[in-house]
């Protein structure tokens, strides 16, 4: 299978860990860099992936489609056995996916921001709306750091997007403090970085 | 078990309709309405149930959250028996999650343009970008429309997706004409308005 991924994406950095972690890495042909940035015109992989034009899209061998990385991080562990990332059943499993999905709207939140502060003409931007979506980030951040049970528990796809969280952070907004304010996560992810899964995933140079 | 929504909220029909198809909205209590607004405080919401301050989220009787609509969709399925409007296992399973995560990013990007256009000081408005959302969610129609066995099939959480999709479009953008560019879509619609689970949610006089 083919994944279509850009080495930036934090959302395709999480699938890349977990691909690791799983030992699927070797069936996915990693297809880089594909360009998926709003305003910006991709009828090719609109018509042919995914209509919103995000990243990362696994695309299988039959031809068949998966998207969004929430989805295909299910897909990698379900390939991979089953209840290696995302618990099977019980109410695990319906905190992980819950955590999982707070942890793809923080995301979204920071995209949002940098897109507000990078891509959007400078006469148009709106300070309170990149304020807003920073701010539900770093309250996301905020409640993993009051919960820390989340990061010493085995290996799962919230411990990944937490790191791929801070690794946006690390990468996007440099100088925004969290190791600073949330001391837990910083353990954590000096943790995570002894992982060859984390640290050779890291996004390029800014 | 309790679920924060808002009337206007597609994402909060989406699960109305699943519930009263499930059989199980008298299990749940209505809590309305929710403010969900951006660059709105709302420091209650964000610290007891999602950070991200997003509808719709289920408060459970033990108190645990589940979030966002993708998850409670799955939660309300598994509760009443697994397989009722998300296939449970093969391929068929895979697809729906995909077409159920591009129904989410369909509505994000619509929520998205909407708050550019109505939302946003009018000197801040990027028209690029507003017009930029709304493609991603026309091109999803296109591919919907390009692909009507997703509409004959049983009910599934997809149909029920697409049909919020329409909905919001009537609610907020009763101008774009869906129903002359997608003719099976509309027919699609009208056969869906005959149930009740789709008729008695529509979204209230804009």
């Amino acid at each position: 299978m083919k994944m279509a991924y850009s080495p930036a994406s934090p959302f395709a950095r999480k699938i890349r860990i977990a691909a690791i972690e799983l030992g699927l890495l070797d069936k996915i042909e990693l297809i880089s860099p594909i360009k998926a940035i709003p305003v910006t015109e991709n009828e090719d992989y609109a018509h042919k992936v995914s209509p919103l034009r995000k990243i990362p899209a696994l695309i299988l061998a039959d031809g068949n489609v998966i998207v969004d990385s929430y989805v295909i991080a299910e897909y990698l562990d379900e390939l991979a056995g089953g209840g290696k990332l995302i618990p099977a059943s019980g109410p695990a499993k319906w905190q992980v996916k819950t955590d999982h999905s707070i942890i793809q709207g923080m995301l979204d939140a920071l995209l949002l921001c940098r897109y507000e502060k990078m891509l959007r003409p400078k006469e148009f931007l709106w300070a309170e709306w990149a304020d807003d979506q920073f701010k539900r980030a770093w309250d996301g951040l905020a409640r993993f750091e009051a919960h820390p049970d989340v990061l010493t528990r085995p290996l799962d796809i919230v411990q990944i997007g937490i790191v791929c969280v801070l690794g946006y952070l690390d990468f996007r907004f440099p100088d925004c403090g969290w190791r600073k304010t949330f001391p837990k996560l910083n353990a954590f992810h000096e943790k995570m970085m002894q992982r060859a899964s984390v640290n050779t995933t890291l996004p390029p140079p800014a």
